[in-house]
């Protein structure tokens, strides 16, 4: 590792009340004065007494650590994923951009602007270093996940012999109807955050610091729960009407997060020990003819109830899946073709995934039908001993075929965290 | 007006307990006891201690009214737009769905699921009544506002005397780079709410009920705060970055209501007394342009100051926009052509908007560029009076213009409220 946890930590001083966003550009105004309006920015974390759920809803999330953040982090509210294509072939280009990054993304995940902090370079005559649209927004728990494709190591960069073993390119899965313009790409950036105009705004300046270096190929938007609405405790529903993610990784078992998850040094790849490998689809649900199918058809392609989550014939979401309990005529009770069947750990040699999606929709589509569905986000150790075999097999025999399609696809290899002192992918090119 | 205020309420029972969206669903999960996850629904907002905060965000808010809900109602956190089209020539069929929108509506504003609240009409053999993702969330403070279009009163369904002149069709103003395919259209329907799962959620359920008689033609989702992140008494910024509402219409003043929003039987259409005509505008900003753009160049474009959102020279956001004050050299201190001087009721003859837009970010367009900006909605008395002669102005001489494109258009008639035995457009239709 090229930290450790007892090293002086990377600081940006936010004990100073004075310190927000709003502060950082208030000097710009033409020099006028903003002592009535100071300090409404990351302070209002502090000054105002909030709920313990407002006060989680508003909080940074630290972007420190072994393993990169956004990951084993309980998944955020809303999601912006965005892909993007190298426009250099030049390693020193992409590491010095790998490190402006970082140092924006130290900066934005406390809530700050990515700008400098110094009010002195702030020029009217300049564009301004930070788009402001999150000038009075906290962190809102923010995360920022950098991920490698496997075209980062083809010839340009000279990286072909440290390509992971696991980072193979995703096969062809029956079904595939996937568009090259919204897949893959040289890396990626999940932003996850409360609030979607500071997961926005992460990705924008991060963007803009790429410019002349990389070049966004695809974006992805998403929601999952609004915190504050609803139990937050209950398992939120997907856009077919299900609860999705009862028997997901819990990601409160560090032993359950290596053994799955976290890429080991022992797994081929030394860089990417603490990293984890995403696979990203598109899976478009149609939604209208699932609307129209019956409620018997539905629990059956997925082999739980619609209401509790229950699986067939049990009372409880919790409760355990037996796949070998017969209804009277001897079928089974959860169909051999349902979801749940096929997906379950117990039919795919033990393999989980740490599943970390969100429901998307994108307006209509030329037919006046919702472009909706389920922007499907795993990590995992290993993508070839775990997504592939699952997806294989879901993809031949999964009843819920018939009702979505898989329309966009990537693999990538997330590094681990960094350090005070480290930058992202700090141990594939340092 | 077809009801009044003291006819007997319109009443769904949500005092029981027991009475929430899963129990709806319940009973039809295999006729399973749902008595341990029973009430987490509806009945949660009452039987867990929340915060102020969080009740607000999940209280319903009245359908019924003398004016529809969704127009003054201090605007939620998330849209979702659908304008549809008729595929019948037919009144009768039209007044029937209308009829069966308002019932589904006034069950959804309530946190209810759409279709029957009698468990002994589901039916394992149907399509669930309700698509069900928003079996654990309360109301969320979901409004649904309905509009009709000019082309409604085409020679279809014999209502062409009764077109309101102020529903006249919208003029082209310069720059307009409209696209039909997502302008315009028979009827449409405003959804708001603090989540978006449950915005999209009522229009799904309208939207399978007005199959048969209307298709959508085209949908938008927008964003605007997210309540429990910030401060919630600042006014949100757009993509622009900068304050957008500062001189918005005062929903709390009845009279500036009447004056500027709520049509009035004077008008000429005694159908629209109480109800209020809607521009909506899809207006792309050209987001990376504008972030290369100089600070003082942002805000010479707006006429304000981006940080404090005051006006340029004055230090507070509601200082007084001064038009006359001059720099050293002479010339006006906010210019000719800013945003906020050409858009200032003084100088359209005092014409207000109550403006109730949302930002919008749905992914990349075909160069990698932010297919996001601001989706216009602006409620008004007489668009011939009010929306068109600013955007005339603005149209043509604001400087902001560089940075942004309209790209979609509606103008809307919304009747007025519903009483309790009432339904959307009675006063049309009756």
């Amino acid at each position: 590792m090229v930290w450790s946890e007892t090293s002086p930590r990377y600081r940006v001083d936010v004990t100073d009340g004075n310190l927000s966003r709003r502060r950082f550009l208030g000097i710009a105004a033409g020099g006028a004065a903003i002592g009535a309006t100071a300090g409404i920015g990351v302070s209002a974390v502090r000054s105002h007494a909030v709920s313990a759920t407002h006060a989680a809803m508003q909080a940074p999330v630290a972007f420190e650590g072994v393993h990169q953040a956004g990951i084993a982090t309980p998944a955020q509210d809303r999601v912006h994923f965005t892909a993007f294509d190298l426009t250099v072939a030049d390693r020193f280009e992409l590491v010095a951009l790998l490190k402006e990054w970082t140092l924006a993304a130290r900066k934005l995940t406390l809530g700050l602007p990515s700008g400098s902090l110094d009010d002195a370079d702030v020029v009217a005559e300049d564009p301004p270093s930070d788009t402001g649209e999150t000038l009075d927004l906290p962190a809102a728990g923010l995360t920022l996940t950098i991920g490698f494709g496997p075209s980062m190591f083809d010839h340009r960069l000279g990286l072909r012999a440290r390509r992971p073993a696991a980072l193979a390119d995703l096969p062809f899965f029956a079904g595939d109807a996937l568009d090259a313009a919204i897949s893959d790409g040289d890396l990626c950036i999940q932003a996850c955050a409360n609030d979607p105009q500071v997961a926005l705004h992460a990705m924008r300046q991060l963007t803009r610091i790429g410019a002349g270096v990389v070049t966004p190929r695809w974006a992805q938007m998403g929601f999952l729960r609004t915190t504050g609405v609803g139990d937050p405790h209950a398992t939120p529903r997907n856009l077919l009407g299900l609860k999705d993610g009862t028997l997901n990784l819990d990601v409160t078992q560090p032993a359950l997060l290596d053994q799955h998850v976290w890429a080991s040094a022992d797994d081929g790849a030394g860089w990417m020990a603490g990293g984890s490998y995403l696979v990203s689809r598109r899976i478009r649900m149609h939604i209208e003819a699932w609307d129209r199918s019956a409620l018997e058809e539905q629990e059956g392609t997925i082999g739980r109830h619609k209401s509790s989550g229950a699986p067939l014939g049990a009372v409880h979401e919790t409760d355990t899946l037996d796949f070998a309990v017969k209804n009277a005529d001897g079928t089974p009770r959860v169909p051999v073709d349902a979801h749940v069947r096929l997906a379950h750990p117990d039919h795919n040699d033990g393999a989980h995934l740490l599943r970390r999606g969100y429901s998307f929709a994108d307006g209509l589509d030329r037919l006046g039908r919702l472009d909706a569905g389920l922007f499907f986000l795993a990590f995992q150790r290993d993508p070839r001993l775990q997504f592939v075999p699952i997806q294989r097999r879901l993809s031949r025999t999964d009843a819920l075929n018939e009702y979505i399609v898989h329309q966009s696809s990537g693999v990538w290899a997330c590094p681990p965290g960094v350090g005070p002192l480290g930058y992202w992918g700090q141990t594939l090119f340092g």
